[in-house]
């Protein structure tokens, strides 16, 4: 982060611009999704937000591949930012990148181990369910025979399949919303199984430190 | 615990009125919730002593904060006890303290991590599901369209909620019922995955050292 | 196991009645609540066993606290039998110990330690789960409003509810049954992972040490 | 694998033809059973083609056990071949072997340990689930009182089977479908388990090492 590198520059310039794109991204999407009554005025400029925010991301890959002189290697090495310039409900995923930047900039006490992987991993999974959520809901909620008729349905729906408890009382009948569904349970599981390994991990240090403190005497 | 600093001394004194008043605010509570045709006078009563227990606890926090002299590290330091403060449903957590009191006061052989781990997190769990099946079935049993029409089916929702089995033959239907639902799972599962994962090492180590202790000759 | 002290002897003498009374007993208990048109003395004959076998537990249980001059201690000490004695349905974790006898006679290579916990656990679970399938079928089939109906769907629930699936297609309506079912989840949650746990640990030595033999040159 | 006994040459020389053989049987499994309006002579085609991979197999079964001339021994060292060789569906694990003898024979870079076990058990659950998803389809679509109706119904409940959400909108209403449903639970979550657990590890690993990169003036 902090050479003098050409990459390096443009990263530290580009950063919070990208950072503000892929809130924008995720705002307007939410605004889309959401806003029934909108004029269509509104909803064409939600529209062109989410496309500026994606041309943005797309200028930034390629510029950074164009530095970077690496040619396919730079693909494989930087496989989230390509994840995230394909599938742009996952773009908010960059966000964890400002929020480590924040925490360096603010030069504060480094973070434990378990606590970085609760804030990635954790945060991940909170953009990922509100996006999947939201894409939940626009593919339901107008689908014949659907379960899922309100917003609020699609966010306990993604509750409760984040944490594989799985009510059944309101699930996806799209083919669409079920793929969706499918990749959520795939990468939510996952990262939220390193956030819950992570805690339990924590815990036991925690309460192995208080047992070992603990006078003697006592 | 020893130490005769003003924290000290003050922890010591107020301990047992604290445990009390946590066990009183979750009876009173479940008292409350659970009796349909109390007479208005025992309903009253009822929540003034959940007044009185919260009241209790803002006074000792307050008083520890007072004491320590740190200011807003304090609120850091001592997170449990202010999200006890915020939030009253929580406030039986208290209790976990007081059974490390009690253990620490027969002077019992140390129990073994597992072991802390388990009471710890267990009992934490238990609590919790107790607090969290009196919320729920108080906020959905009159909803419109409530599957939770039972004090019985609340506890068997929370039962199958913390195991992430949730069959989803009841399931909340209200708002706040949901918002509820989720800080369940997201608490009682990374309490849970503590249990089971200390409850697995147990096993491991167990066996582990059962396997050795067998003569080499049998 | 090999000392001559009272108990040593005792054990060796009991081991194989005891094995073979805890059989017995879950095939009576199997036969009582699974064939419907039993004549009336057949079903006399199933309780009886069940009697016996109970009361082959309560007398060894009782001579060998005697035998061991322990007092409260041996109840502590021994938590699977006193367990086992007061509740008859998980009788058959005794049938575990058998194994571990006949494994040691036969002189076998000794297991490794994810070998012995998967042996263990899944054992355990297997009884559990068919025993707790038995006791849900029992209270059930014939209950106003019952989903279970068949033995077959209370195996099936069984296994939905051990794997923490929980479709809910089939699901326990009545007060005990589904005491028994927040049990089943309790026990068979945490032996399941510490199979599950077990598994992934033993797919990861072998896979490291396939890592390892492969030769350097290929 | 680059040993020169006979066992070697023989799995060099077959391992083209049975991993094509493996898909062969997969695919003519998957046309038999989506392909409704199918001519009679193309469904006994398929047939045909399955029995076929089916001898492969068994022939190159048998010719290992001989030249092994290890008798049972080679059964137990062997288990996997022996399951598949008893159950058709499993076949297609033998996949797993040719990806890595892919793997091998281009010289890449040796895959981490962890990458291994994701690749293994990720791969395994992958062709388990789909055989699963056909066999479940095959048993299910025709059946009285069904819920899966469509294959795309029988992959969504495979999918949300294996994540142990289990939602329930769909489930298996038949004996067989139930059987196979079972065995799909108990393979598919030990070896996800083993996924979930090693990307865990694996996340940690790179957030440590991210950790120690930082600059320390940073």
């Amino acid at each position: 982060m902090d050479d003098d590198s050409p990459q390096g520059r443009w990263e530290r310039r580009t950063q919070a611009s990208l950072a503000l794109g892929s809130v924008l991204f995720l705002a307007a999407y939410a605004v889309l999704v959401l806003a029934h009554g909108l004029p269509s005025v509104w909803r064409d400029g939600c529209v062109a937000v989410m496309l500026a925010a994606w041309g943005m991301f797309a200028v930034d890959y390629g510029v950074r591949w164009r530095l970077s002189g690496e040619g396919f290697r730079f693909v494989r090495g930087h496989w989230l930012d390509t994840v995230v310039l394909a599938l742009p409900l996952l773009r908010p995923l960059r966000v964890v990148k400002l929020y480590e930047a924040v925490l360096r900039r603010h030069g504060g006490p480094r973070l434990a181990l378990y606590a970085r992987v609760i804030v990635y991993a954790g945060l991940s999974v909170l953009l990922l369910g509100f996006a999947g959520a939201l894409a939940i809901y626009q593919l339901e909620h107008a689908a014949p025979g659907a379960t899922i008729r309100t917003f609020g349905d699609s966010v306990w729906w993604t509750c409760s399949t984040l944490a594989t408890v799985g009510y059944g009382d309101v699930t996806p009948v799209t083919f669409w919303g079920r793929t969706i569904a499918v990749g959520l349970m795939g990468c939510g599981l996952a990262l939220l199984g390193a956030v819950t390994g992570s805690f339990s991990s924590w815990l036991l240090q925690v309460l192995a430190r208080e047992g070992d403190e603990r006078p003697p005497g006592s």
